[in-house]
This record gives C-alpha cells, sequence and structure tokens, in this order.
C-alpha cells in the first residue's frame, strides 16, 4: 500500500499522525460518508501533477458547508492537516498529502445557490464545475468566462486564482470573484464580501483567499460575475511562418486595446501533434487562434483590424468561424494539445511550465527559452495564452529515465530565471504548490514570502489547513 | 493651541504619548524635513472628513522610500503610530492622528519612474497625482482612467480602494494595481506583484494592502495599468422625468452589457445647486451624464442604443458632446456639485454616505432613501456612479446644531442598513476610516472583521500602523 503511481516522483515528506481517535470522531460524525478505503484515499491524494506522496489517511465527502465546518473543527481538535478536494486537476501538487491528515471532498457541494441574473452574478457551492455552471445560467443569457482548460470546481479555480483562455478579455479569477463563504482554520464560517460590484470595506479578504491554495480555509460558496454572451462571436485560426511573427502580432493587438476574447499560440510542433491525434491537416506551422466578441459590426471590426497586423507579420491562411459548430472544430486543436502531446510518447509525463511576462518581453522570453528546449532534445509542447503574456511548455519526460527530469527542471529553472528578469512571475495561473517555492522567494523576494508566512500563522495556528504548500513554514 | 476646526466634530480621542527622544531622533536624521510647527501639524492632522482630532506630534516630509523606511523604524523603536498623509483628500478621517503620533507625509515623492507604454503599464512613487500622472504620460497616448473626483495621490487612492467615475468601464484600484512597493511595520522595504498582468504567485499581498488604510503599511510605489486613449469619445445629458426613470435606464444599460465608460446621476436638486453656481441653466430634473469610449462606430452603436433605452422612460433633451471643450462643460455640472451644495448652505458641512449595491437593487435602496432624506428637512446633494449601483448623499448640516448632525447620522445609518439588506456594502469607494467601523461589523459579521484583527495583530504587533481606523483593537 501506498504504492505511489508509477510516473510520478515520490516526494521526500513529513507525514504527520493522524490518530485513530480522530478517524473515530469523523466516521461517528460523518458515517459512510468518511471514507479510509485505500482507493479513496489515492484516489483523492493525487492530481494532475508529476508528484506523489502518500494518500490521505481519511476523505470525507462534505455535502453541506456544516460538514466542512465540522470535519475542520475536529482535525484543528487533533491538529491533523486538511486537505480541500474538488475535481483533482490542480498541477501543481496542491492535493498532495505531503503531511498527512484528511481531504474533504467538495464534490457533492455541486448546487447552483442564486443566480441573479439582472446583476450579472451567481452564487454557487464550492464544487460546482464551471462547464455546469455555465449549462444551468445558459437560459438566463449570461455565461462565466474563465476557462482553464479543465473542468475545474469554482472552489478550485478560485484557490488557485485560475484564469485560461478568456482571460485577456475577462481577467481572472481574481477580477471575478465578487465574494466568498470559508470556513476558516478554527471552524469558524465566514462570507468574504457582498454582492456590491464595488466596495472600500476593510481588507480584501476575497483576495486573500483566492489564491490562498487552500492554506487558509476552504472554500464552501463562490459568488462570481456573470456576462452577457456576446450578440455575436467569431473565431479565427491564423498560421505565421514563425513564432516571432505570432508574437509580434499578438503584441500589437493588446497594445492597440483591441477587446480580444483570445488569443492563443501553438507552435508548430504542437501543430503536428493534434493533427495526428485528431486527424486533422492545419498547417503545421505556429499558429494563432482567436475569438472575438461583442456586436456584429464590433466583432468585424475587431477582426479586420487583426487581420491587418497579421499580414503585416505574414500571417496567412486566416481561417474563420461563425458558427456554433465551426468554432468546436477550429477550438478542438487548442482543447486537444495537452492529450495530444502525451499520446506523441507513450508512457511519458508532461511537466508544465506557467511563466507570465509583461507583454512587450514576450517575444525575449519564449525565443529564448524555445531555442533551450530544442537544444536539450527533451520533446515538448508549447501553447499560451499569449495575450495575457502566459505561456506553457509541457515538457514530456520518459518518466523512468531521471536524467530527463533534471534536464526539464534545469530548462524550467532557466525559464523562471528569465522571465523574473524580465519583469514576470513564475506562475501566471497555476499556483504555486509543492514545485515553485523556491521561485515564489526568489520572484518576491523574503520579506514579502516572510509576509505571507506571518499572515498564515496568524491565521492558522496550528497548521493544519494544507500545510507544506505555497511556502515552507 | 489643538483647537479643533470649528464646523468638524471633536473625537474621543485615546492619545498615546510621543516621546521627546522620538522627536529628537527625526529632526537628527531629518533636519528641516521634520516639522513640529503647529501649522504643519494641523494641516496634517486633518482632513475632507467632518471630523477633528489633536494634530500629529510631528510631519516627516518623506522623498525616498528609504526615508519613510528611517521613520517608520524610529517611530517603531519608540511604539508610536505613523499616519501616511498623500494630499489630505480623504473623507473617512483616515489622516486623524486619533491616537497621537507623527505623519509621514509622501507628497514630495512624486516622480513618475517608469512609463512602460507597451505594456500599458507605469510606476510612479506614491506621491503622484492621478492629474500629474495623466499629463506625464499623455504624449504615450495612454490614460489612467481612475477619477475619484479630487486629484487625489495614487498612494492615497490605493489605501482606500478608490474608484469614481470611469470605474462602470475600467474598474477600480482593486482591478487597475499591479504590484505595489510597502514600507511594512517594522520599516522593512518590500515588493507585492510584477509587472505580469496576471499571477498565481502566492497571497495576494497587492490587494491585501489595496483598501488596508495605511494600516498594514506605508505604500512608497504604485505600479498600475493604462489604457490606449479612446479613437472616440462622446458624452451626453440626458434629464428624466423621475430619479427612477434614470435609474431604471441605468439598470437596463448595464444588464445588456453596454461597455459604458461613465453613467453618473444627478438629481433635481443637486442641478439647481449647480445651476445657481455656475451660472448654467440646466432642466432642473434628476439627469445622467454618460461618457462612451471605443471606436467611432462603437461609440456611435452604445449612444443609439442608450438613447434608445432612455427614450423608453421618458428621458429626453439629449444633449451630444464629442469635442474635448464641449465635454468639459458637460462634466462640470458633475465636478462641480460638490462645491455647488457646500455654497447652497453657508457655513455647513457635509456629511456624505457612500454605499454600493447590486445594480437591481438600486433603485430600491435609492428611492426608499430619498423619501427619508426629504422628509427629513436636511438640505443634501446626491450624485451617484450609478452604473456601479453606488452613490452619495452629502446632508448639509450646520455644525451648530448638533440635532442636524443626530439626524443626519440617523439617515445614513437607515441607508446603510438598507444597502446591506439588499446584498450590498456600506462603503463603495470611501473606506472605513473611523466613521463606519460598526457598519463594517454588520455588514461582514464578526468572523470576517476578527480575521482583519488578527491579520493586523500579526502584521503590526506594536500597533503602529495608522491605529484607530477601520476597526478597533
Amino acid at each position: 500500500m501506498n504504492a505511489p503511481l508509477p510516473n510520478h516522483l515520490l516526494l521526500d515528506v513529513a507525514q504527520r499522525e493522524t490518530p485513530a481517535a480522530l478517524i473515530d470522531a469523523l466516521k461517528a460524525r460523518f458515517l459512510d460518508r468518511c471514507s479510509t478505503a485505500m482507493v479513496v484515499r489515492e484516489q483523492h491524494g493525487r492530481d494532475e501533477s508529476s508528484f506523489a506522496a502518500p494518500p490521505p489517511a481519511a476523505v470525507v465527502f462534505a455535502e453541506s458547508t456544516l460538514d466542512v465546518a465540522d470535519a475542520v473543527k475536529l482535525a484543528s481538535h487533533y491538529s491533523v492537516p486538511v486537505i480541500p478536494f474538488g475535481v483533482g486537476t490542480s498541477l501543481e501538487g496542491h492535493l498532495l498529502a505531503v503531511q498527512g491528515g484528511i481531504s474533504i471532498d467538495v464534490s457533492r457541494m455541486n448546487r447552483v445557490l442564486r443566480i441573479n441574473a439582472e446583476d450579472l452574478t451567481v452564487t454557487v457551492q464550492a464544487g460546482v464545475t464551471r462547464k455546469q455552471l455555465n449549462e444551468e445560467v445558459k437560459s438566463t443569457g449570461l455565461f462565466f468566462p474563465i476557462d482553464p482548460g479543465a473542468d475545474a470546481t469554482l472552489g478550485g479555480m478560485s484557490a488557485t486564482r485560475a484564469s485560461g483562455t478568456n482571460a485577456v478579455r475577462y481577467g481572472t479569477m481574481r477580477e471575478n470573484v465578487l465574494a466568498l463563504e470559508v470556513v476558516t482554520a478554527s471552524g469558524e464560517i465566514i462570507r468574504t464580501g457582498t454582492r456590491a460590484k464595488k466596495s472600500s470595506a476593510g481588507y480584501d479578504l476575497t483576495r486573500l483567499m483566492v489564491g490562498s491554495e487552500g492554506t487558509l480555509g476552504v472554500i464552501t460558496e463562490v459568488t462570481v460575475k456573470l456576462y452577457p454572451l456576446p450578440e455575436a462571436i467569431s473565431a479565427a485560426i491564423c498560421s505565421f511562418p514563425s513564432i516571432e511573427a505570432a508574437v509580434r502580432t499578438t503584441i500589437e493587438v493588446i497594445q492597440l486595446g483591441v477587446p480580444i476574447a483570445r488569443v492563443e499560440l501553438i507552435d508548430h510542433n504542437t501543430v503536428r501533434m493534434v493533427n495526428k491525434h485528431s486527424k486533422l491537416n492545419l498547417r503545421e506551422e505556429p499558429m494563432l487562434l482567436m475569438e472575438f466578441h461583442g456586436s456584429p459590426s464590433s466583432v468585424k471590426e475587431q477582426a479586420e483590424l487583426v487581420q491587418e497586423l497579421a499580414s503585416g507579420h505574414g500571417g496567412n491562411a486566416f481561417e474563420w468561424a461563425s458558427t456554433p459548430e465551426e468554432r468546436t472544430r477550429l477550438w478542438a486543436a487548442r482543447h486537444n494539445a495537452y492529450f495530444a502531446a502525451i499520446q506523441s510518447r507513450p508512457g511519458c509525463r508532461a511537466i508544465s511550465t506557467d511563466t507570465c511576462v509583461p507583454i512587450s518581453r514576450l517575444a525575449d522570453c519564449l525565443l529564448d527559452s524555445i531555442a533551450e528546449v530544442d537544444a536539450s532534445n527533451i520533446p515538448y509542447f508549447l501553447v499560451g495564452h499569449v495575450g495575457d503574456g502566459n505561456f506553457h511548455f509541457g515538457y514530456l519526460i520518459d518518466p523512468s529515465i531521471p536524467e530527463e527530469r533534471r534536464i526539464a527542471e534545469e530548462l524550467n529553472h532557466k525559464l523562471v530565471t528569465r522571465a523574473l528578469t524580465l519583469e514576470g512571475t513564475c506562475t501566471g495561473e497555476h499556483g504555486v504548490g509543492l514545485h515553485k517555492m523556491d521561485f515564489l522567494v526568489l520572484e518576491t523576494g523574503d520579506g514579502a514570502v516572510n509576509m505571507m508566512r506571518t499572515i498564515k500563522r496568524a491565521l492558522d495556528p496550528k497548521n493544519i489547513m494544507n500545510p507544506g504548500k505555497i511556502f515552507s513554514l
């Protein structure tokens, strides 16, 4: 038992003991909604990262905020770690029980509580996923734009400050969460924020919790902004003679203030993988996938301007899609990139990078890093939310060859160092988790990280809320 | 000495002693940039609120971040309060030395440090004002939209999470500050954030500091977003038969997702004051002042749609302005409202309210509150950033009549209670300061306020950073 998944790196962990008395108390309170079955524990002790650790000692399936509060109170009584779990799509090891403890699964807290269509807001339980949310609000003519790729829960997206393809126009979870309900480290239930669009009422606890990766509390309810479904949507693919040409086009689009809704880069390498995986015949050149939202005339205006800018950089083969079906086909390339890449090297693991730089530095950051990874001979894919200066290399390593992991980590280290020099960040949207703690210190300095530690110690004196993530204590 | 301004309410304060040794040390370090002259102290011990307290014991004129850090270190050594001062436009008593201490004036830290036009960002010292900033970035074709009315400093605007007329389109300081440099309570200098447009790198210290009202640190540098100057700008005034008609129009504009840049309400009462003050002859009816930004065709499209919606509610006398001169004339009504109101009752003080509610609740909140204030016979003005659900009554009280202040406070209390019931906030943009501490507890509950207190105690164990604001300790 407790064997790591064969393809993951087993972490050097410092498990704290989970007393049998806590398990007994949880079973008494939650009956069969507290599981110690190994298969359940293992399922809750991993995520989409390339790490592994022994699983949590038990999993509690919460069905209400009160359930979460009671579970946290019991864990607090025994000073045992608590790890919130949504659907397990973290890329950074957020869900791993590196110090032992219990997992609180909120996926059954999946009710859309209040749709306030006239205010463009919705309040949901933390376990609602973004696709479910969009399904449930569809009839109102509104939508929730944040799309990190995975069908993550709103709780998890809040906890990691997620974003994705639409962020260039609609912002990230930082800009789109209005209020939260949170269970604190002592099991108290608090509300941060109201449904007012803006507020100066004290410390911004909402945004302190957004991106805190479960280390300050368990998010149980989320109120987010919705947006009117655009009257017109148009998507386009454009191929470019080089990555640089695609990036230069993107930079001009952003600098001119075009309110583009999506602008995604895929390199020629990844297009090739996608063609093979999805039996498409896209030109195997760097491409931008774009989407325009607005009134019909505004969409037309944006699209014409962008086409003109692209042409100036040798962009060609503009392919337009205005119906939902055509758009789905065009976006399939982007959505399948990860799976296509994984399948291009059977048995591989992807180590994903997540740097984000100011838009003017994007070409410098990207081109030098591509040269480095090309020279390394590690296979990779490259996709990017380039309108935000954010991109992901996925280094496709053979986990049975330690040297490949070493090289991938070295490439990532060089990339992050470069991004920081260019005034960027080590993580645009995935979070720090287990993997970027040293990068966080490099990025913000000891002073800022110590301020984070001080806040953590004050709000979670027993260090039970997802300990061992973001920074060491 | 220490006499309060005659028109202000003298607060019941708990002054802490400022040891002579601290003043000596400050004078040794800052020479004539540390002043104990009463006129200087009094100027730094008041703001635009209707409160008064004894002035700070000394004022330090900081010219660099290091100056601020050294002043804070000295104050910390003697456990003496520190109050950051920009240009003194707080409406909530933020600048009052209610527990004594020293004022750190950052107005000489007024350099625009780095304009990164290609990234749409700028980094300034905390003492730069918004008008100065816009003057200095003008040649780049960019602008900084946040406009709280007063020509406040970027440091002060960050500290109070300010917003104003353009927030409906461009957001508030919450959305527009990318990064800060802050001097902590121990005098350490930290940086929060980078110039990357988005980040998931640890706790969002930037947004913890934005809106913290000087209680967690002194903001010394601010990096904010800039926006391309719109290709076309068009402004319009429209009169309505009733407040309700104006508000219903606004609600529809927002619900349809029209990207309106400004939508300000002025009631008929205030129009009358403005007419008298500025010798204008605007129709003395409730009016909306609007501004549209975008491409010429988008501006036209927005304006046509809004005009149609307004007509549906009896809106008439649409007056358009497209040249800068015409726009300035139209906006004069809004910009002069405060002064026009003050002059309408010589010797009066304005007590300003600041509630903000979800847009669907705006009519309910506003109409009931207007009925209450009309019944009270207290003169008032009413202006509102109604696109955000935020509005301000200014109760024009005679400070020599305590009964009027009592009635005004009672009206405000009813208004806030109503706004909270409607899922709004007691303060949309002015901050809590001295005046709304009880409202903050009503709004967020003891649990959330206790979390704020815990953070404050952890980051400022000696309670020297602008103590006595936001919450009692």
